[in-house]
C-alpha cells in the first residue's frame, strides 16, 4: 500500500495543491506533460478533461491518448519561490487508466466540483472523461 | 528551423519564466518529471545540475539517466491562476543532450548566473552538468 509511506506533510499539499503537472509517454517512448486540476483523496488521484477550451475532442488529447496506450504516468506537485530554501516538490509515479459511465466517476467529478468552485459553476460536464492515477512510488524533496 | 515557428509572445514569456517542469523517459517508458530552473536563448534551453541538495551525483540523477538513454524531453512552461481564462501553456518536446568540457557548456553557465542571482550567488559551479534542450515541436495553449 504506497500511500501508507506517505508522510502527513506531503498528503497535505497533495490535497492543498491547485495545479499538478501530469508526465505522460506515448507507445514509442515520447514523453509529453501539461498542466492538469486534480483531486487527491488520500489514496488515487483524479483528473478530468474539462470544458477549458480543447482543440480536439477528449479521446484524441495526446494525455488520454498516452494514456490508453501506456498507462504510465508521473504526477509533480511542487511550488516555486525565489528563496530556493523554501523549494519543493512531490512527484507521484504510477498507472493512470480511464474511469467511465462508473459510480466512481460521479464520485470524482464530484469532488473536483467540491475542490475547485470553477467546476462547480458548469466548467464540469457529468459525462466529463476521468482519468484515475494510482500512485506506485512517492518521493519528496526539500522543504515538504 | 523550428524557432521559426514561436511567436515573440511565447518566446518572451520562455525567457521570462523562472521554472520550468522538464519531463523525461527512462529505456523502459517510464515517465519522470521534476521542477528546473532553465535558461532560453531563442534557440535551445539550457539546464543544469546545481548545488541544490541531491540525494545521489548528478550522473546518478533520474533525469540525467534518461536523457543518457533516450534523449525525448517535454518541456512545460505554465502559469496557473483562479480565472482560468488567463490560464496558459507552453509545451517544448524535442531532444535533450549533455553538454561537458567545451565553451558551450561555460556559455551556457553564463547565461543561468546572469538569469539567476542564486546562481550568480555561488549555486552553480563551473563544472556543473549541463543539458542543452533542442526543440523540435513547440505549441502554446490559451493566454499567450
Amino acid at each position: 500500500m504506497p500511500h501508507k509511506q506517505i508522510s502527513r506533510s506531503v498528503q497535505k499539499e497533495l490535497k492543498r495543491a491547485r495545479v499538478a503537472r501530469l508526465a505522460t509517454v506515448d507507445g514509442v517512448g515520447h514523453p509529453h506533460v501539461v498542466p492538469i486540476c486534480f483531486v487527491y483523496d488520500g489514496l488515487v488521484f483524479y483528473t478530468a478533461v474539462d470544458h477549458k477550451p480543447k482543440q480536439v475532442k477528449a479521446e484524441r488529447l495526446t494525455r488520454v491518448r498516452n494514456i490508453t496506450a501506456t498507462g504510465r504516468v508521473a504526477l509533480l506537485v511542487d511550488q516555486y519561490f525565489e528563496a530556493w530554501d523554501r523549494l519543493w516538490y512531490v512527484l507521484v509515479r504510477g498507472r493512470a487508466q480511464r474511469v467511465e459511465g462508473t459510480a466512481e466517476q460521479q464520485r470524482a467529478i464530484r469532488m473536483l466540483q467540491k475542490k475547485y468552485w470553477q467546476y462547480a459553476q458548469g466548467m464540469l460536464g457529468k459525462d466529463a472523461l476521468v482519468i484515475r492515477i494510482v500512485p506506485e512510488r512517492v518521493m519528496s524533496w526539500g522543504r515538504v
